[in-house]
């Protein structure tokens, strides 16, 4: 039973972390007259000058969660790594939280997720979970193999792939997974939107491309360009997986298109995902707006692409820490079409996402050849040069 | 000479009011990295929580101007009612301030700003001066005439339709102008930027529609149901007219589209315009983010129109005042390609700008049906009702 009325402001807000995907959403939320507190443990970090509040605390701290569902209607968050089982109590206690912590919980093991994700017939790579990776261990799976931290990875961090015996130094320690490497074509993401009563939306497959030192995506391209066949494929299988996991909320779905052509899900995201920041310019409605949506029990917007577009991220230049510096603004922003977003972090250092780029154009291919020209102009520096 | 290289934040800018054309400004630069501070004379105003700063003082008070100036690298501001005298004096002393206040004092006075834009041969309805107006003076005229407050108007305030002797009694008091009555076919408007280097970018004419009773704009369409060759020419008198006025910044450019087909200058306003809110959604870079990439000397965005599109405002509905009440949000968010803006304006009184939304459709002809559900269905009221 869905409220007529809302007193201003529509809604009270909490969301945990408050870095860029926290400060693009506080955007949405306050354009629609929506209150917003972030809980992040930077002062002045992304989110903050965008919210009406911040609560400087750490987000494995039962007291600072405490506090934030306190002056909260609804909770969401920005980032995995929460204290999980605090959450839990809180929506115990009758605080809405969107995703579920029962969900959060899943996807910060990455062993859970691909569990559950098997156990409802998700094609994912073939995996097995151990608690100390040994080269016994290897043996079995054989080479090349993925290694993946099963907690706390993220941006390419916790991840191994290990080509031979001379690699095995490189073995993360501590609980992970083993997974079959996959050969890949591409890889492909979509970003999905699903409410507490099962409706669904789903923006355009995209592709995403990868730094390749760093395993950090750079480039996202939508809509992907595959065949039509492909791209339906895929987003059922995002669909399906989303559905089993029963999620209400905005989620980001990566996923491997395999040299065989077939559709394997790598990873779930449970919020706004780095692949869907091409939505707020590129879309009738952005994954943020999107997620404000969702979680305040509001119908959900159309998802509808307006134009071909490419998004680039904006990473820190190797070499360079300290307050960050942009080099080739104005050149970058003499290409028709682009757009500029900077996140307010206030320091730089190597591969550190600083922002994005979004590049609309009516064909994909002056899109790309617009990104080729930004990235020659465009940069991010630091005040301080590494020796 | 541009510089290629901007440490963070890319810009200090100082907004003189905070209202909604100041918070959606704040946002565009938010967004894109710069460091905002905001002048309104009320607490945290709509535009306070989207900036870095607010500083809380009147528009007319030097001592605050100047503070504004002090912590910021350049000024804009989101009202034409601003001590201009300061301004100047900040502008002698080196102070950035877009638009100049040279052009504000113009705009300030509607017969300096009739006057100025006849001199340059701009087609503008007839009209004439006066410190007080008499019925000798309307004699003159002939009725119908309109009389327009020389200074200090806004939302149809300060503006009356004398239509015979009986409205004698209407007469405003104080200098005002006396205005031929056109009898009008269409409103029509335009957002233009120009920049110091005297670029320009001008985006599509759109119609203006207006609620009966009040005199204030309550839709618009863009773009304007009018044959290309009419846009033509209406663009090319609003251009005529900035260029005139070695405009920089953003400009809002209201028009009349007579009955016999003659399109004449109304007024023009020196800031972001209530007929280009469409542009955050349907245009490839908004009004909001144009004015940020001017001031900052930046190049222009593109202007193209992403899809058809109707802008509302959500006025203050007549009977209610105090805390705003949002009716119907849910079943208006439900119309597709329907996106809310709330202004967080503590509180409502009747016709007062609380919000607006915005309809984009392929098809214009829909997304007027569509206004039509969601005018049905959304209302601003507010925690008091009037006996």
């Amino acid at each position: 039973m869905k409220s007529k009325v809302f007193p201003y402001p529509v809604k009270r807000i909490g969301i945990i972390g408050g870095g860029q995907l926290g400060k693009m959403t506080a955007q949405a939320a306050k354009q629609m007259g929506f209150y917003v507190t972030v809980l992040d443990p930077t002062p002045h970090c992304p989110a903050a000058h965008l919210a009406d509040a911040q609560i400087v605390g750490e987000l494995y701290d039962a007291t600072t969660l405490t506090a934030l569902a306190q002056v909260s209607e609804v909770l969401t968050y920005d980032v995995e790594h929460i204290d999980v089982q605090t959450l839990k109590k809180l929506a115990q206690a009758g605080h809405v939280i969107s995703p579920s912590p029962e969900l959060l919980e899943i996807i910060q093991d990455k062993f859970l997720q691909k569990q559950q994700l098997r156990k409802y017939g998700i094609p994912v790579p073939q995996f097995a979970a151990f608690e100390q990776v040994t080269p016994e261990h290897l043996a079995q799976f054989g080479f090349p193999v993925v290694q993946k931290a099963r907690f706390g990875g993220y941006d390419g961090k916790g991840v191994v792939v290990l080509k031979n015996q001379a690699d095995l130094e490189q073995i993360l320690p501590g609980p992970s997974i083993l997974e079959q490497f996959i050969p890949i074509e591409k890889e492909l993401a979509i970003i999905i939107a699903r409410t507490a009563t099962g409706e669904t939306a789903c923006y355009p497959i995209v592709e995403m491309r990868f730094d390749d030192n760093a395993n950090i995506c750079q480039a996202v391209i939508a809509p992907a360009p595959i065949d039509n066949a492909i791209a339906e494929q895929a987003r059922q299988v995002a669909l399906q997986a989303i559905e089993s996991l029963q999620g209400v909320g905005i989620f980001g779905v990566e996923m491997f298109l395999t040299a065989t052509g077939q559709i394997l899900v790598n990873e779930i995201a449970p919020r706004p995902h780095n692949s869907g920041h091409y939505t707020i310019e590129a879309c009738m409605t952005s994954q943020f707006e999107q997620l404000i949506r969702v979680i305040s029990g509001l119908p959900l917007g159309m998802t509808t692409l307006l134009r071909p577009v490419v998004m680039f991220n904006l990473l820190g230049e190797k070499g360079y820490h300290g307050a960050p510096i942009i080099e080739g603004l104005a050149d970058a922003l003499a290409i028709p079409g682009l757009s500029f977003h900077f996140y307010d972090k206030k320091s730089t250092h190597p591969l550190r996402k600083m922002g994005h780029i979004t590049i609309l154009d009516d064909n994909l291919d002056n899109a790309m050849t617009k990104l080729r020209q930004a990235k020659m102009v465009l940069k991010i520096i630091g005040a301080e040069q590494d020796a």
